[in-house]
């Protein structure tokens, strides 16, 4: 499997562990202006969705819909923002990004211009369980 | 079919038209500083990809690799950017961005901060062909 030394996705869990599986993992990211903000982390150190083959892109897509169906079901965005950039870190890894109408950049993307100000309450331990089972929930058709 | 009517990618093909389909189309964005920007654009007025039962997750996935693959192929890119965002508006559509260490914003995402001066070469008429021809290759295999 391909890793890199310099990588901080390989390296370690670059964030708070949702889920995991062999390919792939979940984290919770620690961004207080947007709470519930997760990245779906590709395992191996890849560049490209198109260097993965097309069945692997579909695994990958497939945990990435699952954990915005989490963040729909448990916290309720007004939006969500997907993305794929990796112009920093060239290692495969997907923002999965709820969205509120006053966020502090909405309607920009979260890289834009800030609009707003204020901070969103944390993530109670709860909100945090319940997203961790609903990830669970969504993404568990990827163990079989 | 869900339609908007206040909603510009319902109105027209909002960009040059490089592949259609009924479900999808494929256009080129006129933005000067990331020349080869395409938009994967959803046809029914639906807001997010989880609204969407998973096999049309997948045929839009598709397209949007195809439409990668094509740009890798034809431009060589330094890395492709993914995201879709919505906030603006909420009509399904995806931005396929090819990069270049030093275009306007590298290595920050297109919406953030500007890094860098001076304005790339447009795509030619062959260069745009050639994009056409490759997306009409890769994404062939979803008219089957």
């Amino acid at each position: 499997m391909k890793v890199s030394d310099k990588c901080e996705l390989c390296a370690g869990p670059a964030g708070t562990l949702l889920w995991k599986h062999e390919l792939v993992r979940v984290v919770l990211v620690d961004d207080p202006n947007y709470p519930g903000f997760c990245r779906v982390i590709w395992t191996e150190h890849i560049k490209e969705m198109t260097d993965l083959p097309p069945p692997r892109r579909a695994f990958l897509m497939a945990a990435v819909f699952g954990v915005e169906q989490a963040l729909r079901e448990v916290l309720k965005p007004d939006k969500i923002n997907l993305a794929s950039l990796g112009n920093m870190v060239p290692h495969l890894h997907w923002h999965v990004i709820p969205r509120r109408i006053g966020d502090k950049s909405f309607p920009n993307a979260i890289w834009g211009k800030a609009e707003n100000e204020g901070q969103p309450e944390p993530l109670s331990k709860e909100q945090i369980a319940a997203l961790k089972k609903s990830i669970e929930k969504y993404c568990s058709v990827l163990n079989h």
